[in-house]
């Protein structure tokens, strides 16, 4: 059986597992004080180029979600995100669990428009009522998108020019960050993400990690006690070492990058033999994740050879799916794949 | 200066005054343990044709929305509404503040449809992922809708059947049921409401009360320990005899049909003028509010003469202004503001 | 029967009736903009000798203890508050519905000591582990006190003190502060607890009005957007006059005091008449709940004659209860309720 | 420099590490739906002797107390706990954060009573005003305590008779599980705990896992939807392996006991050499951590060879300090200690 289902298949890059070992039996502080995560925050700050950057790991996607917009925003704010967005959709009303609501804009290809964006802010100061209504406090943008999509530097500037506009942050969600950075064409790297957003994170557990992501706070933004309010969350780690010895072997040597590259010359390889073979895509990836339309009766014989994601109801007669690549994903399973298809 | 602004801008009804100062000295027991209470709701369930409804007292109707839709879902399901529902828009948040998430269908009208409704519902089961996901736990309608327009009760069955199939509650937001029931050629009667609704409220502060709005739960549903989870949400009134007193007079003699009655008299009279002058209008209301599309630069010398509402913006140069009548609404008044237009 | 039970089981003030009658059919714009808002604004400013005081409306006790709670404190702190606070004992939950924890210091006579409020916030911050503890972000403390009690002026600004020491505000409950300030012997005036409380409020559910509580912040510092606030945690009264119409008339030509001196006056009596008699009082009350320690079996023949409340058992074979007078109480009931002792 | 700090302070035990790195490159399904955690769910039944559990695993220790906490109660109950206990202390309001009250019964040396716990409930219910009251809706112990301590059989079996009286279920915080279960001269073993309460944790965190916690529904009571209950607190882990693979490798050949004993074999040896030595011991701990009596003049010296943990003031000149073993405790560093005393 191929596995193409998602990017968190795996365990951890055999470096990490190693680090772990090999630092197994040092007695360390807990809840991130240790040594291992001062050294990879320095690494995080460097990668960011962003020396004053403050880093705070956390074990998952929807924790961070949930914990970055709940202590960033005031308790009458809600977080602006596409309709697409994960926030929206795919955390169990994580974020509204925690007394705000998700306010949408449309989506473009997962993506926001920033003059969308815009427009919808206006409206809402505009409104006589508005304080009869949930205020725009922050703006949630995912890259790569949950549809694999990146924005580029023109679009990623346009959303942070609305930002400051109206004082609101902006926060991106890089649970995938590595195989946005690393595609091809793309004009965004860490450094640039690090200037226009209030607040990003760097995703371990979809590239190489076995759970883990660095949320880097980049204007001297931290909320105040945030020890205590991820702990209040629930989400407080006491083995912080865990955390801590990923991203820094992760952000040794440009691991990360390197890793996260094989995901994309995978999915390269594959998008061009699903190309070659007519599939339709349901829209132009430029990274780890390809969506194609696949014609209904067509599912259940390709299941038989590979796990793939069902991924929403194309219409009557078609339903898109989704073949993911990851750091862990071996060429010649690319290949047989290609053959299978 | 005429006044058009909405419906809640005078006192209550003199004769719930009178009531309230002819009661005033008796001693009464709290929380709305007192006979008036007792008797507003025997009237209340006789009005609803429903002996076993169990009426409970609220002050407001944000705060009867959020406590109703949060003490009815489950913690891990949201409230379905169409998206331009009060409590999608015009809340402040206070369904989310309780932890729930507002999930939206199109509007029509500031209507949804039983089949967009129906559709959003299987979407989500046949989805695999919907563990990821807000359940849809309860459906929200209002009526007269934030619009003015009404549901017919062919329309209302058809929601209740999607409601009914999925085993979830219908929740029917009356904050101006009275205007609702007493519009021309509407087949809907609170006795069709309570027997295709779970749950609903008839709405006390803007249909002749100071405040005040009866819940109504009409299939043995009321939530266990009711009055602890009002009191949890700040809602519980020490002298609940202002809430009881003002129903038990509201429905003697049928005094709230009555003076709702004038609200849709003097609506159908402005209705006609606005219609004879020409105006357009934004869509066809039978209730109390009605909604015209007027050139901006006609809306500065109208504010000189009359109240009114700013709705929403309709184009670059149009506006969409409300006009509300009400329970004392004068005729003159109408006819001043048809003179005025 | 005679009604002893508490002090909310008759109307509002007759002066307040008439003035609500008087001003029903003036239109008046909604959510606490109008102008008698206004105008019982700056009446309770000068009561509070405080012109640069902040008041808003809420409609009760718990909503007023959990609004204002919620919306001074930051997400990761509590509430301090002697073990016998209303706050911690019969809000059904209300504080921690909102997320914060109740803090406790151990309560004399319904109050706290300065000096173990400070040791115990010193205690904390003094813990090496104190970023996993909630901290203590506001002191409440109630006056009259759930038992009646009151703080003198030295007791409350050492409190006052420990507060400014640890930069935390002081928030006093006065749900029924009219019969505090108008107690014999009182050194704390109004104008008093303004000067040393961060935020307060007057009550009026127990002292003539219908319904409604006056929050006074006294330091410029009434939370930002506090009416969407409100609005958030269900509590915005769209018929805002009636609470302002009500605080206006009770903040003219004295009546609040004046009201509220006869549930003194009263209570006086009463107190000297069970005196008289060999009653055991539970403890010292200058206000107007008293209460007295009674034997088991003679309850139930006391509950012929006259409403009381059950307060507490005292041992096996007595009870606690009280007797509350109020602005309404008629003295010839007092002296009926002492023959009938 | 010598560590007893705490019993978190070095990773995993080997054969974790090991079968992390075995299992890492097969390709498993996500949140928890693995094999590993199947297999791991199945032993720890076996282990519980009770066929019909339902097994959950989380990341780690204030997360499993808020999401149990929050899942079993109702919207208007509290947990009572000991006044010592972990949630009321020491989780930065955690439980308060979800919406509950803890509500406190005395501790002695870190344990309830049942006879006061019964009372408080007693109390209660017999109160009245109950209504206004937060509901006692479950009961909370941990064990070992948080002062080392244990319940004996018959303690606990007292408890759980109170909870079946009340029906409110019994939740027992076994983040040190495994040094409870392999004290000395406990008459406490996991079956029992399976059998007398409603839903307890076995820790791995603190007894050789590098995270995580195994949950345990002994009632066929684990919540509905609970994997969206725990998604919804940002909980749900994507790589749920990196949890069952852990408890897999613990709960094969007795692993969990057999290095939970090594913490209790050195802690004995600590624990005489103490007295021998004349140390004052705070309270007599039959499990892995010791807490001593100390002057305040030793405490900085003794932090030159040795870490501890400050645990609280005992008097102006004495302090209590904590000694905690662990599954890696090296019984020469105990040896080296007490050379050190």
């Amino acid at each position: 059986m191929l596995y193409f289902e998602n990017d968190y298949s795996e365990g951890a890059h055999p470096k990490v597992l190693e680090a772990l070992t090999k630092t197994n039996y040092e007695s360390l502080s807990g809840y991130g004080s240790d040594e291992y995560c001062e050294r990879a925050k320095a690494k995080i700050k460097k990668a960011c180029g962003c020396d004053d950057a403050e880093v705070y790991f956390l074990v998952g996607g929807t924790q961070t979600n949930q914990i970055v917009i709940d202590t960033m925003l005031q308790p009458y704010e809600g977080v602006v995100a596409a309709a697409t967005g994960h926030v929206n959709v795919h955390e169990a009303g994580a974020i509204e669990f925690t007394g705000h609501k998700v306010l949408t804009v449309p989506e473009h290809d997962g993506k926001m428009h920033a003059e969308e964006l815009r427009d919808f802010i206006e409206t809402f100061y505009n409104d006589e009522a508005h304080e009869h209504m949930v205020f725009p406090g922050m703006v949630y943008i995912s890259h790569p998108t949950e549809y694999g999509t990146l924005y580029t530097k023109e679009e990623l500037i346009k959303i942070s020019d609305v930002c400051k506009q109206f004082e609101i942050p902006l926060f991106l969600d890089g649970a995938r960050l590595g195989y946005g950075v690393m595609a091809k064409d793309t004009n965004i790297d860490i450094p640039t993400i690090a200037k226009y957003c209030d607040v990003f994170y760097i995703g371990g557990t979809k590239v190489g990690a076995l759970c883990g992501e660095a949320v880097v706070f980049t204007k001297n933004n931290m909320p105040k006690h945030f020890t205590t309010r991820v702990k209040q969350h629930g989400a407080l780690l006491a083995k912080g070492r865990l955390l801590g010895i990923q991203f820094d072997t992760l952000f040794t040597d440009d691991l990360y990058f390197k890793i996260a590259k094989n995901a994309i010359d995978t999915a390269e390889v594959l998008k061009k033999g699903l190309a070659d073979k007519g599939y339709k895509f349901y829209l132009d990836s430029p990274t780890n994740q390809q969506f194609i339309v696949l014609e209904n009766d067509k599912l259940e014989k390709l299941a038989k050879g590979v796990r793939y994601s069902f991924w929403e109801k194309y219409d009557d007669t078609h339903t898109v799916i989704r073949f993911a690549t990851s750091w862990a994903t071996k060429m010649e399973d690319v290949e047989a794949l290609i053959d299978l298809l």
